[in-house]
């Protein structure tokens, strides 16, 4: 499927720091907080939310940032474009991609803006809402889009959410067109139902016309198409790209691609607490897969065991050895 | 046994964020880490040793500062006293303990060390090896130490750690002085075998002149007393304080008052991931227990409880709802 590069993938999106705490739904209600969903909120929102919310745990997040993450715990060779601040969350953010062995050279930022951060609620429900201050995230503009990091890569993975902030949705169109010249794959994600509401036309043309790889949820897609059927959705969006890869949470996945449609179940969890990261997990072992010789039914199989992973630990990354578990998955 | 207070206990100790990180023993052996140690590492160590460690979680730490945060989490009336610096790490540290309800007013520092920060290692068989860049928390003095705060609390709890920064040893006396002034109780933990070994004669002499109340483990008292037999270190401390709380990890623990000797089983986790804040924790459930009417066993059965809840997953502090365990649990 691929002709050789010196990267599986290269990610691009809002870098971010999670700060994640457990609570309930009444918290939820007291906060207008739309479970389930990703909310921008302003540097005063998040100060005043973060006062409110409990003690919380701090670990690397960002949905790109996250699938990138997941694809080198699997053993690929990825690199990833977001942009912190010089500060010590920055530092955090920037040392554990390293460590996992992903290229990560985007200069940091020289505003006044923190590093981003999400304020993640986790219910007892294992469901998670978030509430972003993309901080520096903000100020990702086409130059930090190293050309030559694009056209290394197999695929060129970018998230929905680089539509909020001002220049990055023009960086976003630059890799496109940088992998698309170097005859890669572009990969995207609808990130999240709220994204989809805020450019749903805009994504409808994407979609249509570039992308090659396309991961959503049952919502968003839903959402994308505005239809209340997910079969309906799935229709709509066959033949759009040439690869889409649906998933449904506890019903598994559907990868539909030109007349073949694979439905795939999912993996149960060791125990269910906290969704965070489980479609960024998805499409990591979906596209770990695909860069390395599966078929489409079985990358999938590899996203929903990468799934399975992250939703049994609070935090949107692997803590298990992933390699260890794919080759005892037998995937 | 305890005159009405405002608060069960004050807390006084190291500030610490910890960055806990999972690896193998062969990286311990790489690196030199005493294995189930806490190594005082300067600046560039911690510099040096966080590029090499995998990615990480961030969460809020410190002994004295997680057997706090446990007392609150049980719904105990709790201050706590340590140094952070005015920047991200330290915004965390506090956070963490005022959303818990915790009294926290120690003024950050103004100097240029940023917040104290462990290097936490976590190998498979559930051990950690930490190692504190102390940061902020070397300008604790005498003058952070509230006198109404110490006065307040039924017991003053001081971590053995406070020996290393140069002047909280002096916080410490200072806190202990006021405390009895006031015929409050001083407790006191032992934190760490080596720690034990840099201050064995003062800790002695603190053990036999001052405090009521002393957390140790099996291979600290062993360590204090110079002795290779659990018994012979019991026997040692028998008389030297009113209370002997000694943890022996899954042996459960040993709690000596004067002629009473109680052995108390530890309590099974539901799995055994990171071993990172069992002794704080059982400090924690222990003294909720004495300072809301417990007798010593069953106060030790708290702490057993606390500490199994700890160990289960990944970080020093309680992730689950712990008035809920507590009243689970019959104790």
């Amino acid at each position: 499927m691929f002709r050789p590069a010196r990267l599986d993938v290269t990610g691009i999106g809002n870098a971010i720091v999670d700060i994640i705490a457990q609570t309930d739904d009444a918290f939820l209600a007291r906060h207008t907080i739309a479970k389930g969903g990703m909310t921008l909120i302003d540097a005063a929102a998040a100060t005043h939310l973060y006062g409110a919310m409990g003690p919380g745990v701090e670990t690397s997040g960002g949905s790109a940032a996250n699938t990138i993450a997941g694809m080198a715990a699997l053993g690929g060779k990825v690199a990833f474009i977001g942009k912190v601040q010089r500060d010590q969350l920055g530092e955090v953010f920037a040392h554990d991609l390293r460590a996992l062995g992903v290229e990560y050279e985007t200069p940091a930022s020289h505003s006044e803006s923190p590093t981003g951060r999400c304020l993640i609620l986790v219910t007892p429900d294992a469901q998670r809402s978030m509430n972003t201050f993309l901080g520096a995230g903000q100020e990702l503009r086409p130059q930090d889009v190293d050309p030559a990091t694009v056209e290394a890569a197999s695929i060129t993975y970018l998230e929905g959410y680089l539509w909020d902030p001002p220049h990055a949705k023009d960086a976003f169109c630059k890799a496109m067109d940088i992998a698309h010249k170097a005859e890669r794959l572009v990969a995207m994600s609808l990130s999240d139902a709220f994204c989809v509401e805020r450019y749903r036309e805009e994504f409808q043309h994407l979609v249509a016309g570039g992308i090659d790889i396309l991961f959503a949820n049952e919502t968003e897609i839903m959402s994308l198409y505005q239809t209340t059927s997910f079969d309906a959705a799935l229709q709509a969006v066959r033949g759009k790209c040439a690869i889409a890869a649906l998933t449904r949470s506890e019903k598994g996945s559907v990868i539909v691609a030109g007349d073949e449609v694979h439905v795939i179940d999912a993996v149960k969890p060791r125990t269910l607490l906290d969704t965070t990261g489980a479609g960024d997990m998805f499409a990591a072992g979906f596209m770990y897969g695909l860069t390395h010789g599966r078929a489409l039914a079985g990358s999938a199989r590899i996203g929903a065991l990468a799934a399975s992973e992250v939703i049994a630990h609070l935090g949107p990354r692997p803590q298990s050895d992933m390699k260890a578990l794919l080759q005892k998955s037998g995937l």
